[in-house]
């Protein structure tokens, strides 16, 4: 029996009778459903825990809500404080709630837009009161509700439109909100304006804590992540190229498959650089950046990387293919492809340098020509090839070429993708207006190169 | 003199005096100031007009916004129903606001976060409030501060865990407003109660006015915009495929430049996609989709299909090459390449049919097979063309069909992804349990396709 083969195993078996009069033994997995549980609470955690110790900004972002939290709250215990905001201390704590953000710019966005909200919402709140309360019982709530119906509905069609969701979304629904708010209270128009009073000060409280906080301690401005979110992206794109050409080329496969894969990072990043972008757009001066630095044309750039990372897909696609490449054929192709492949991801590195030194590029069109000579040694093989003997000779069909000409193809198209993406960084630095390299940087570029 | 060429045209001369004693002629452009503002102005409620034509599903959510807060705003003047939530009637407007969203999952997901949050954060205020009542007037406002801190930090640190994130975002920040609330109110735990009692009740009011009025007034479902979203990246990419094929290899090209460029949609649809699924996944059964539809499956099946976006987008890219391929090979090759890509668009429609019927796929393996013999012709016209008389005669060199061998190569690695796509299809019919087809559905769809 199986009983005894448990038994002799030390094993204490846990059993349970079935309907049908069998019986079958519980499996460890369900046996101790609390240590499950408690294993995966553990694992929770656990991941957690990294989370938090990779990427100490965000522990530190908690932190500051906490702060501005506790803060505002001194609201509550400081009774001069407290009767100055007429007891609407409840308004700006739940500012300081809802507004704090990760990244200044989302923060001052969200501030920005709720205290006009209020304003706007007001100001047309009590003006709507006022006509109502002119004329007459009977028609009052009839103009309060259409009101209401009318400018909800506007106000939410509003947020539909691109150009208004992207920096008054939150506004609009705080108009919303205010309105709605004023016009159905059925105060009087003399206690609204000591209501919006209140309102107004309270929000001017809860804002300027959360910018406060937010500045002073570790900000984490929006433009600086926009910034090395693409720098980041370009390293890796770079990296993912040298890599997978290296490798598919070589005989030995050392490379990781983590460094290939870094390229699937661009590919999915366009939500996140286009709401990093606008909120940027809000920010004042910092690190290297002045206000009016044109963060939109670093979305021109990310598409461009993408168009890029795009081809590398196709190529790490087409490099798995089953179709075996003569070995010589291999060889003989590896050094241009090798070559043109380490042209372009040292344009990649170049423009990359170029964004995160912010001085006018120099070598890039020396690169980039480079680049162009590379792509035209490859194409010229790709031409003498079908005249060489090893094709002609050894019987070679085309269709054990074919992903050699395929990954060929793909690199040249990612030499011009990569031209265009030098254009694009070539936008960025000349409306940001980057200072002109000095002849001792560029010195010390080109030794930093040399020691690469 | 400009000027004079100027007055012989007839037109009026605006002249601006510069500091330096030059004059410049003003441009039309800033002339009218105003009128640029008014065309401005009118371009906008152009563009505002059209969205709403468009996109009639968008108008009707803004009027049911304004719906529920006219419903809403009942309570203010109905002086029972007032008098029953004790004058808080403006949290159960301000619940309105917040958590009417576009799509019914959207909607649900936030009612469940602000009542479990609300309802968790008030237990654990009281809790805490109680404690801290116990401990003397000293330690009071120190152990209130403390966990507030505490609290708000480790609920801040939750929304950054992705699975957190995803589902429980809102519920989070609820949950440290409520507790910031009660913690700092500085009531008595009797009148706290009595809060909590109206709080809640408010919300319930609130939640179930934006429940009724998302699913009573034509329903956007998440589910069924994720369903659509699907299905149309699949047919747009099926289009996307046979018409760049199609005009690469014709003489003519009449194909309109939209119809291709329709595979752009599915690249950057993830972000839409995911949050669409975790909205799906909150509910109730509706259309054809139960309560427990694999919505996650579908991400999977949008992950495939993005995967031959990037593939079709390289082929694009391919295509407008600028080498010159011989038109006699041209004209050879594109038979079988203009074969494989119908194959592979064709099994794209059929899973697109599959996904929209909700049968079980019957002709998905043939098709796959059909195609997978596409390929091998393909690869076979690949092998013998090195033999053919045109290479070989007139001198072809390898660079010159180079773009038809990366063509198709990239058809090739599409067709294997196509395949895969139809996986992660079978995939979902399997986890939905999709019925299967009655033969006289069968012999339709044939007789339907027979008849494209």
């Amino acid at each position: 029996m199986e009983g005894n083969t448990n038994k002799e195993r030390g094993g204490v078996e846990w059993r349970i009778n079935m309907g049908d009069g069998t019986s079958r033994v519980l499996e460890a997995e369900s046996r101790f459903g609390l240590q499950r549980f408690v294993s995966k609470v553990g694992g929770f955690f656990q991941r957690a825990w990294r989370l938090g110790v990779n990427e100490p900004k965000k522990l530190i972002h908690c932190v500051k809500v906490g702060l501005a939290l506790s803060l505002v709250s001194l609201f509550y215990y400081m009774r001069p404080l407290y009767d100055g905001v007429g007891g609407n201390a409840m308004w700006a704590v739940m500012t300081v709630v809802v507004v704090f953000e990760y990244t200044v710019g989302a923060t001052l966005c969200k501030c920005v837009n709720r205290a006009t909200g209020t304003f706007l919402a007001g100001a047309l709140g009590v003006g709507v009161h006022w006509v109502a309360s002119q004329s007459g019982e009977r028609f009052e709530p009839i103009i309060l509700q259409l009101s209401v119906f009318l400018l909800a509905t506007a106000a939410t069609f509003s947020r539909f439109i691109p150009s208004i969701k992207a920096r008054f979304d939150y506004g609009a629904m705080i108009f919303i909100l205010t309105f709605s708010l004023i016009s159905v209270s059925g105060y009087r128009v003399e206690k609204l304006f000591e209501m919006a009073h209140h309102r107004l000060s309270t929000i001017a409280i809860g804002t300027s804590i959360c910018i406060i906080t937010t500045i002073v301690f570790c900000p984490v401005w929006a433009g600086t992540e926009l910034h090395n979110l693409i720098r980041n992206n370009m390293d890796k794109l770079s990296d993912s190229l040298d890599g997978c050409v290296a490798d598919y080329f070589s005989t030995n496969s050392e490379t990781s498959d983590k460094t290939w894969q870094g390229y699937k990072c661009a590919l999915n990043s366009k939500a996140t650089e286009e709401s990093l972008a606008n909120f940027a757009r809000w920010e004042p001066a910092h690190d290297k950046f002045n206000f009016g630095h044109p963060w939109l044309e670093y979305v021109k750039v990310g598409a461009s990387l993408r168009s890029c990372a795009y081809c590398i897909e196709a190529l790490n696609g087409s490099m798995n293919s089953e179709a075996k490449v003569p070995d010589g054929l291999k060889q003989h192709f590896g050094n241009f492809c090798v070559r043109l492949s380490n042209a372009s991801s040292g344009v990649m590195r170049e423009v990359a340098v170029v964004m995160s030194s912010m001085k006018k590029p120099t070598r890039i069109d020396f690169m980039a020509e480079e680049m162009r000579n590379a792509v035209e040694e490859l194409e010229n093989a790709l031409k003498s090839l079908s005249k060489q003997p090893i094709l002609a000779a050894e019987g070679v069909t085309l269709v054990e070429v074919a992903p050699l000409v395929t990954v060929s193809s793909l690199l040249i198209e990612i030499a011009a993708r990569t031209e265009k993406l030098a254009g694009a960084v070539n936008g960025v630095a000349e409306k940001a207006e980057f200072e002109v390299e000095t002849a001792e940087e560029a010195k010390k570029g080109q030794s930093l190169k040399g020691g690469d």
